[in-house]
């Protein structure tokens, strides 16, 4: 007997099983005001992971955390035109505080260049000031017209880094940098997810950028998601805020400047890469629970073989959780773990007891065996790293599988009906461009024949990876 | 020839001095918007070892984490009477957004009792959803009018806990437990500061709460400043949001509840309670940077040596930072550091080379020593404990010098002036309290005659803490 699907299998429907992954996962719930959400702690788990994760790869490179205040004169936007522009339609304005009408009204942040460029202005007097690595952690808020939980939230959370440098060549290697050594290593070794790393076209740029880096994945629906970006603002911001710096030789000068963010739409992500029709799959090194020691049935015996083994789990440098609840059905309690995407569940009855063993249940490959308790403190670490090499390798076979070589325009609208498609940037060019985008089709990211980034829009043999976007 | 002080000194003018040793550290400065401020790194690094140290306590108590949402439905903050009434004059109103006039205008939240328990009430349905304890790191906004920098200001960064349970005195056993293990455990052992814990009076409590747990520190002039607090909301959010469980018997019931918080204005405590005419003085459990080790001069072999010693000394478990901007003056980087209140130096010239030494200069005691450089590694640990220690010592003693006890209103007003006084709760009551109030004085909390935190607000033998509060 087949059993009845707990989520609404991904080939019926993939957007429903997604909305129904998130909620029956407890990962977080819509917000009362349109377009915000509530983060459940198992959610907010995660993100706590990413953080620790992503704050000590941001740390190595030399930045500091700050804080910048959540509200914006509205003035202050208008002072780089592009950005405004950008960003007006989606801002939330304050005209009402403490009991009266505001004579200047305040914006909530939709990012922080802006008030940031005010106090870089102040603190850079000179080149030893220079550079100026700063990154702060906040929510942000731009009005959502079609929302979706985490991937496109009217709040959401985030880190924003703001850099200044002296020359244009440092705030571009530092730019590049953050792509690679923070946001490239993170989704690789933490998130387990493949990605294209290539540069935006002038369409796709950052509200007030000269280059924006971008890194692309593929979900499981064949769809593109921008995990991250990178910016260099060049001296935008740096001259509608005047911000500026003595050079060594005693000339005064604008600041180059970068900016890069990563936000909670990595844990939507998440599940749209690494979920199946079972629920969520967290790669392990991610994983706040990445084990959990499950008594399948209510015994003073069982439960405190259980904790036991946990313990040694735990000593053993595994994330562990002892499930001991054996007032709740073993099923049930067994496809809770399953939708949560904990990487191993380990389940001890009374039998088991009696044969030293237990049952090794390993979500990522879907195998079951029975395994020596004594064993396990050593197999642990070794399974959830195979485990962890395993979805890094799904993700990046399902990219391989579902891009193709395409010449034309329509070519590359068809193959984004199931994937992407790589077109020579030559040949589609931003006329070919906007034709995409009548079709619902984007070009995500440009790359340079090797494979690496193009260091300008139109260098040549440069390819366009295409395909439709969350 | 004394030298010219860097800041007003705190006889002076306390005020002014506080405000200087902000600016000058380099903590924060004030906002665009009225009453915010940007929390500049060395500030936030503080913050962000507060952050670390308060939540391994608040998990430790089962706690988890979660995130609500910024913006609140205006109509939710009128369910609770009296805690509109409390808010209504603070509240940030977004009246605008996406480009059009919102149908309802919603509020910048000001605090989350409200919101949480429009989800508390969807996620709580049985006795075993019990307790449910939830924590979130977050922003809040209340318009202030008076605003100083960390210790009042109109958008502020904290933790706020909000916890469900079957019956009043489990959740009356928890808020006295947050108050004790987390909040007390780390004033006491991280801030390195003294306090007297006890109740809000009816005047002073939580707009919403039954009844309201306080700390309160003295400051370095002698006024209290209210460090944390804990409330039991008693049912009513839970009335006010229908929030009910199915209890073991069967009975449809409301919960109980409690909520309890702790600011970026303990930094602002951190300065007032340890600063001194020189600067910030920071428990060494606390420090982002414990020691700095400090090249006098530029010189290869200088600079080689304090790198090697910095590095034997983060192997020894000490937080370290090495300075060898040789080309900024060697008195300007001591200064810097004797202000940011680093709790140690240690100077490493050319002689000191020679003779296998450095000079230790500790910032807490304010001695200067010449040390044998491989002593350092065994020897600095234990230093910073016995700073630290001093640290509480002298905040204990502040307190009990300038603590006297009365038994008028009038003595109370006077004792005000220089400090705290304790006068019999029942020979002050509530009119007591509105005639203190005349003056500029409050009651800070009432303690039991033995010390421990009154059961009641007419507990007898209880003492009022009276004194000027910020």
């Amino acid at each position: 007997m087949a059993k009845a699907p707990v989520l609404t299998p991904r080939a019926d429907d993939f957007p429903r099983w997604y909305q129904d992954l998130i909620t029956k996962a407890e990962l977080a719930d819509n917000g009362p005001v349109r377009g915000t959400m509530v983060i459940r702690p198992y959610g907010y788990g995660l993100w706590e992971r990413m953080q620790q994760e992503m704050d000590a790869r941001i740390k190595a490179t030399g930045t500091r955390n700050a804080y910048f205040p959540l509200l914006i004169p509205e003035s202050y936007l208008t002072r780089e035109a592009e950005h405004v522009e950008g960003f007006a339609p989606e801002l939330a304005v304050v005209t009402r505080a403490g009991g009266k009408e505001l004579e200047e009204p305040v914006v909530i942040r939709p990012t922080s260049e802006t008030i940031v460029n005010e106090y870089f202005a102040k603190w850079v007097q000179s080149y030893r000031d220079l550079p100026l690595l700063i990154n702060q952690w906040a929510n942000v808020v731009r009005w959502e017209l079609r929302p979706r939980l985490f991937l496109r939230t009217t709040e959401f959370l985030w880190q924003e880094g703001h850099t200044a440098h002296a020359t244009r060549e440092e705030a571009r290697a530092f730019a590049a940098r953050i792509q690679s050594e923070v946001y490239g290593a993170f989704l690789r070794d933490v998130l387990a997810m493949d990605f294209v790393s290539g540069r935006k076209t002038a369409r796709e740029r950052f509200a007030g950028a000269i280059n924006t880096l971008t890194l692309e994945s593929m979900m499981g629906d064949g769809k593109a998601l921008q995990m991250v970006t990178s910016h260099e603002l060049g001296q935008n911001f740096a001259k509608a805020f005047d911000t500026r710096f003595v050079s060594r030789e005693g000339r005064q000068e604008h600041v180059w400047q970068t900016s890069w963010g990563s936000t909670t739409r990595m844990i939507g992500a998440l599940v749209m890469t690494h979920g199946d029709d079972d629920g969520l799959r967290v790669p392990p090194r991610l994983a706040p629970v990445q084990a959990v020691v499950l008594a399948v049935k209510g015994d003073e015996e069982v439960s405190a073989a259980v904790r036991a083994l946990g313990e040694r789990l735990r000593e053993a440098g595994v994330r562990v959780e002892v499930d001991d609840r054996t007032d709740v059905p073993f099923g049930r309690r067994a496809v809770d773990w399953e939708l949560k995407g904990v990487p191993v569940r380990i389940e001890v009855g009374p039998r088991d007891l009696e044969s030293g063993t237990a049952v090794l249940v390993r979500r990522i490959p879907g195998t079951k065996e029975p395994v020596a308790v004594t064993a396990l403190p050593v197999l642990l670490p070794r399974t959830l790293e195979d485990d962890q090499a395993l979805l890094l390798a799904q993700s990046r076979r399902r990219r391989e599988e579902r891009t193709v070589e395409v010449s034309t325009v329509d070519e590359a609208v068809e193959a984004a009906g199931t994937g992407w498609a790589r077109i020579p940037w030559a040949a589609l060019g931003p006329a070919g461009e906007a034709r995409l985008g009548e079709q619902g089709v984007s070009v995500r990211c440009l790359v340079a024949a090797d494979g690496s980034v193009p260091a300008s829009d139109d260098e040549p043999g440069s390819v366009a990876i295409v395909g439709r976007a969350y």
